[in-house]
């Protein structure tokens, strides 16, 4: 039953491997496009960023002790190594600040998973920056696609979706790059989803190294996968819908529509609808942290006038960001800081912006936070449309009495509540500020705006070295 | 909530990474000892043999494009890669011809995983013989553990319980060969359990190289789990039992008993239970294939006396073997044979031994063959002890009208039927026949047997190669 025999009707796999072959970039839309370009700077200023962090420092210790070809390149440290090491290192730095976006209905990380294995494949099989933007596209929809068919369904069962959906997404990025044709790319499918793999523990038991690891594994593998498939190497290619397959293995007896996979694939485009994370912290708090800082913006708030504030949030959302609250309103550490509500737009008000700053442990301590904190408040509001958007709210309490309220629909980068690309530039020269220069780092986002026009990917990323 | 705090029990990780870590050559029963060096010098063979196949060929191709720092080498081929490339490369050989050892409670391969890891782990850190037999034991005894809290549990889903628990035995492996302690390993089986993968779709839904593959990624898996352990990574103390880990993940909600991860462990040991495969087929077929030969041995049977024959065989196994009879008695390539009862059983009457030269797809049409095919049956017996044991039986029809009958409680290789070490030299010598010239294969053989005294294992390996 291979794929593609003609008397049969092609597998999921075989569809979804027609479709990340046969995209051309002038099939797609401008939006979409920008969206894709975006993406690739938000996680190359987060990789910069990431460099800092202990758990791809190993990852990179590791890969380049190991050597060998030099296929591509380790964001930021810019050692060439082979591309599925390369993509190893820069999967686990992308998702190493819990700072890279998310679906929201699918509850994935599309980006940190895409870009790293995208500009991996591209080094190794020089990419132009259409080919590159193209394989990128083919890969968000498809890794959106490979979630949708079971929304929110693998993790009641302990399972990182991004990592088990990524890393069918990375063999079909890879397979595109390297050139193979789809009965190949079916192949490559069919061996990933062997490899899929991701337990919730690693971040939910306790905090752990392996969680941004999941994104990078994923990466590796799906390059892996591509790699043995364009040497004839075979998988399954009924691997998604089949009896012992993808599905039937992580989500039955759920319920899980296949449908989903396809329909109206390459005419309806889920890329724009990634909501872009503008602060380093959980996802849950940003449309408060959005309120308050307009609030503030537009009421010219003095962070002397604040006597208290009352974040207004969805009840879905209380047991993760609001309670329990006497945690939430002392915070032990950065890390813990990162999952408080409280805490987050208290540092709204305070700061007039949140940023990897406002999450080092100093800054949890200072005496302005710990003079607002026991003054946070939190109330639910049932009319929210959670989880389907991530809205929020806030009520500044004044010192002379008054009281401001400000909403917003939805997290800030979401389609209703959207990013500029003024806010992703800016997040970006937040991520790599002191560790670029700035003639560097604006040379990066004229070429990523600009991506179409380059000959190749190389360039850009030896902008990003940091030694 | 870090493994081994001393305020706290320690989670199921840390006491399985406290008997790999602390397992001496001394507390290990002689039996075990002769047991694992039998098991290597067999995957020694089957790696040898398998150099022919398609699959590894894929493998080795790939990861020697990569290169890089020579730790290990790829049995065979004699390149040396880093360790967890050869791993990858070497647990695809061992897995590709479908005639490595397998546990029956638990329905998995333990060698083809333990053996090619600790070979990698034991020449990257230069294990003497000791160390690596040691490493190896412990290997065998988590891997078999590991599937005996749930055993057979992860089939039913579709997983592959082989690389699904092998992936958790290599981290310790290679955790303890290089060298980490108790609290390392404890974290390189977290990471691990987020590699953990495998679709019984890639060999149930119709036959591909990924099959074999699964053996080889869990090495290379947890050879980098246990590299990152190294350098300071962590994983979660509680990936086993944990809300989100690994058993709720691919087990729950059938039962798991996490008591027999560690019960008596150390003091009864698995490892000579495991199940020696003498004939490259189907393992179900091995009781009846024993009968057959012993019969024509002890019989002094002649080809040309036999008319017939039946197998017997608990109901058990029929629909695997048996059925369906028209093309289990007509199959149509050297690959189909291999699942036929009626065909094992016929050539162990023709031929007196059933080998790699019994499944070409020319033996198949062997005008012998095709003449006694017709003429051969099976029967059930339903009290035969299956699955619990593999036993068969055979009668065989005379020309001159007698019938013989003769029975073996289990397969041979089981610890009720076992194989000598006569028996797994002989297969050594089968496999690697025409690729090592014997002088090479008799020093081998020579150095395994005598392993606790080898400095370590570059030499043997040395004469394993084929180029």
């Amino acid at each position: 039953m291979s794929a593609g025999s003609p008397s049969e009707a092609p597998t999921a796999a075989a569809k979804l491997a027609t479709f990340m072959h046969g995209l051309r970039f002038q099939d797609i839309p401008p939006e979409v496009v920008d969206s894709a370009r975006l993406r690739i700077l938000d996680i190359l200023g987060i990789c910069v960023a990431a460099r800092e962090e202990s758990g791809p420092q190993a990852v990179r210790a590791l890969v380049s002790e190991w050597g060998g070809r030099e296929q591509a390149e380790i964001v930021g440290w810019g050692d060439r190594v082979p591309a599925a090491l390369a993509a190893l290192a820069n999967g686990t730095l992308a998702h190493s600040m819990d700072f890279d976006d998310t679906h929201h209905e699918v509850r994935i990380h599309p980006s940190t998973v895409v870009v790293p294995a995208t500009l991996a494949a591209a080094q190794q099989a020089g990419l132009d920056g259409r080919a590159l933007i193209t394989a990128a596209v083919a890969g968000f929809e498809a890794l959106v696609r490979i979630g949708m068919v079971a929304p929110a369904r693998f993790h009641e069962r302990g399972l990182h979706a991004t990592s088990l959906c990524g890393t069918l997404a990375v063999a079909g990025i890879a397979g595109r790059a390297l050139g193979l044709d789809v009965r190949q790319i079916t192949h490559a499918l069919g061996v990933a989803g062997s490899q899929a793999s991701g337990l919730r523990e690693a971040y939910l038991g306790e905090a752990t190294d392996t969680k941004a690891f999941h994104a990078g594994w994923a990466c590796h593998a799906g390059l892996v996968a591509a790699g043995l498939a364009a040497r004839g190497f075979t998988g399954a290619s009924t691997v998604l819908e089949g009896r012992f397959g993808y599905y039937n293995a992580f989500v039955s007896p759920d319920p899980w529509d296949i449908e989903r996979l396809t329909d109206d694939l390459g005419r309806h485009w889920e890329t724009p609808n990634i909501v872009y994370k503008l602060f380093p912290c959980g996802s849950l708090s940003h449309g408060c942290i959005d309120a308050a800082l307009r609030l503030r913006a537009e009421e010219n708030l003095d962070p002397d006038q604040i006597a208290g504030a009352t974040c207004i949030v969805p009840p879905g959302m209380v047991s993760t960001i609001c309670e329990p609250e006497h945690q939430k309103l002392d915070p032990q550490s950065g890390y813990q800081a990162k999952f408080s509500i409280q805490y987050a737009v208290a540092e709204a008000l305070l700061s007039g912006n949140v940023t990897r700053a406002s999450y080092t442990d100093e800054h949890v301590r200072d005496p302005r936070m710990q003079a607002l904190l026991p003054n946070m408040r939190y109330r639910t509001d049932d009319s929210m449309p959670f989880p389907k958007k991530y809205p929020g709210g806030v009520v500044v309490r004044l010192q002379d009495g008054r009281e401001l309220e400000r909403r917003v629909p939805n997290s800030p980068g979401s389609p209703d509540n959207p990013a500029t690309t003024e806010h992703i530039v800016r997040k970006f020269h937040g991520n790599v500020a002191g560790l670029l220069t700035r003639p560097a780092a604006d040379e990066i986002v004229e070429r990523i705006l600009g991506l179409e026009n380059e000959a190749g990917i190389d360039a850009v990323l030896a902008l990003c070295r940091t030694d």
